[in-house]
């Protein structure tokens, strides 16, 4: 008799694997080792940014109060006593009808409260003269503007991006503390299976998920351990799942999932102890997908099908993946498109459907990225989204507004909303 | 006298970036270490995908012709003849009245021309029963449905994401042709910048540039020489900027390109002939991004204001990098959003503004990222996208339709459309 396997819904599924999630350590970087990582720490401001009134442009400083009155017929006139170039610091302050020539960023000298920008002047011999008057703090970068200490402007558990770097490092953060990055294992099942550089034979083809999912978690800056591809021998699977959960903090094996005779993980699963937390998700492709969890390790059992392989991943590992790192906004960035073909294949499954998207005259349009079935590998290479067709017993026109997962964003969100 | 510069638009100072832009060589790479590289041959179909009819479950494969006339009471027997797992091939073909028991993934038995799924089978001692009749072809993966031998099925200048490395693999490209990476010089210049791990000092800030310049490389999988920071002195900046160009694929410096009295890359451009592309752009932030070009060389000097900085670096040298690859999506993707909040200030000038996407149920809302002048970094780090506003003399209400640049995304677009 063939088990019969009640499926669970989406939601559900991603809502089990992230329940059963352990966060991983921290760890001190150099800020130069950063990029893509996960905050640990908040980014609280050491300092005001700016730290000292500034002046946004190359000019003079001077009292503003000196420029009461100036008119293009009472021009006011003002002594140049110095100049300060950025980085450096005025040696006295100005007094009345004084000014300092100033460069762009450099310290707004003492006395002073304003910014003559070069060309609001005409130039005399000891220095120039104004034709209209300035107010108290024109054309000054306040202390603090941008930011006052003590604020606290990141939260821990942000993925560091350029722009994080950019604030790290002006608060001198040359050390930061981030979260570890899990090493994942990576293994791929099936007696059909060929090594990439192999000659095709009858009945086989290449293992193409083991690199996919290399990538998949390379995209995400995570390391891996390949165990490589297993023929569908259940003592060797099972040595090497243990081995390889001994190894690493997380168990990615594609293949062997379904409830074929030569389906092993089920088996493993059982031998070792592991708790499936599901083994059928009401989706296409990918129903097969199997997540089970030991100790505080969670096993991903994605189809041998690439493309519900693909998916399986970017559905349940990666926020998994995520969130062990202490990120906040695991999942993937959802936007509503303009489906751009029919979608006649009505089912009782939510639908992942490998796609494209542009931008155009009539919005976002999202565009099904060719053949489209699980076993699909074309799709996968051709499209940059997945779009989530709800269950139901009617298919989809061109035109309809559809929700549409992005891929390869470094952007996240917090909530899964599908 | 104050040098006056005539802005160009940015898409015209976009353009004259890209006509300078000289390609890169190719190498061969083990496909393992194509993540992130854009490829320089097409992806052509080897061989079928699938290489043969396979079946899409498990099951029994049949002759259909046999299950001809079969109903609830006239039922169809049909003897099992032995078992193909996937990877395996039948030991001969099938005849009248037999079948072989067959697993996902497994070539169809010759003879045979349909898949019956397990649940639709009652067992009996030597096979199994029919209750309904099979069309030719039912379940049955066809050999070449998802592509065609010789079928070109991505083009080269297409940058490698997990998907790509998935067909890459189904056919067996142990090795790909790729466009070899640029390695770019980074230079920060200003006497006001202080390294990250430096106690502050009056008039002083630390230098956010180069390590945020470092990480958008990075971030596109870019390598770097780092010439550290230089104070404002001609000489010795001339000479480092030679010695960098010597070594390097491209020069991005930061700092010291508008035409305060220490702005010295100006000079530095004129001292080593190289060609001024542009030295003012009608954008805020950023007016003073400069690009200039000396033999194949490009020199992006970007401002010195992190948001400027920030911005030029994404308008001009992230596509420039791109194209250099021979990438054909080099530009920033868009998409249009709803305006989050009031932008009030008016400018003559296309305006940049450090904003964060989000989706709503009023749809995609894009809301500034706070503080947003030029020499702003907070915003930097809380943005994942650039709202473009159009110059004009009014400002911009809440709710208003504009278009957004997004950041950090895998994807890209061929034609720079703002």
């Amino acid at each position: 008799m063939v088990e019969i396997r009640k499926p669970i819904q989406v939601a559900e599924a991603v809502e089990r694997v992230m329940k059963h999630v352990h966060k991983l350590q921290t760890e001190v970087l150099p800020l130069e080792d950063t990029y893509g990582r996960v905050l640990a720490e908040p980014i609280v401001a050491k300092h005001d940014v700016p730290p000292f009134d500034r002046s946004p442009y190359d000019g003079f400083a001077i009292r503003a109060e000196d420029s009461t009155g100036a008119s293009g017929d009472i021009r006011k006139a003002f002594r140049v006593i110095g100049e300060i170039g950025a980085g450096h610091v005025a040696d006295r302050p100005i007094e009345s009808g004084e000014s300092f020539r100033i460069m762009t960023g450099a310290l707004i000298p003492e006395q002073a409260d304003a910014v003559v920008m070069l060309e609001q002047t005409v130039e005399n011999d000891d220095g120039f003269t104004l034709r209209k008057s300035f107010e108290a703090g024109e054309n000054i970068s306040r202390q603090g503007e941008d930011a006052k200490q003590g604020e606290v402007l990141i939260e821990a558990g942000t993925v560091i991006h350029p722009g994080t770097i950019a604030l790290l490092a002006t608060f001198g953060y040359a050390e930061v503390r981030v979260a570890k990055r899990p090493i994942a294992g990576v293994l791929s099942t099936g007696t059909e299976l060929l090594d990439v550089a192999d000659e095709l034979e009858p009945g086989k083809i290449r293992n193409s998920n083991g690199p996919m999912i290399r990538a998949q978690l390379k995209r995400m800056g995570i390391t891996y351990t390949s165990y490589g591809m297993m023929e569908d021998d259940l003592d060797a699977c099972t040595e090497i799942v243990e081995k390889a959960l001994q190894e690493t903090d997380l168990l990615i094996t594609t293949g062997g999932v379904s409830v074929g005779d030569y389906d092993y993980l089920p088996v493993i699963y059982e031998r070792l102890g592991a708790e499936v937390l599901f083994n059928k998700v009401a989706m296409r492709p990918g129903s097969v997908t199997t997540v089970a969890v030991l100790g505080d390790k969670l096993l991903f059992g994605l189809s041998g099908n690439p493309s519900a392989c693909f998916t399986g991943f970017e559905l349940f590992a990666r926020p998994a993946i995520y969130s062990m790192m202490g990120c906040s906004a695991p999942y993937m960035p959802r936007i509503q498109a303009v489906l751009g073909e029919d979608f006649k294949k009505a089912n009782p499954f939510t639908r992942f459907v490998r796609a494209s998207w542009s931008m155009t005259n009539e919005g976002i349009v999202a565009t099904p990225a060719g053949f489209n079935k699980s076993s699909a590998v074309s799709s996968i290479a051709r499209g940059n989204c997945i779009i989530v067709l709800p269950s139901g017993t009617r298919g989809f026109e061109k035109g309809m507004v559809v929700d549409v997962l992005l891929l390869g964003t470094e952007q996240g969100v917090e909530r899964w909303e599908l």
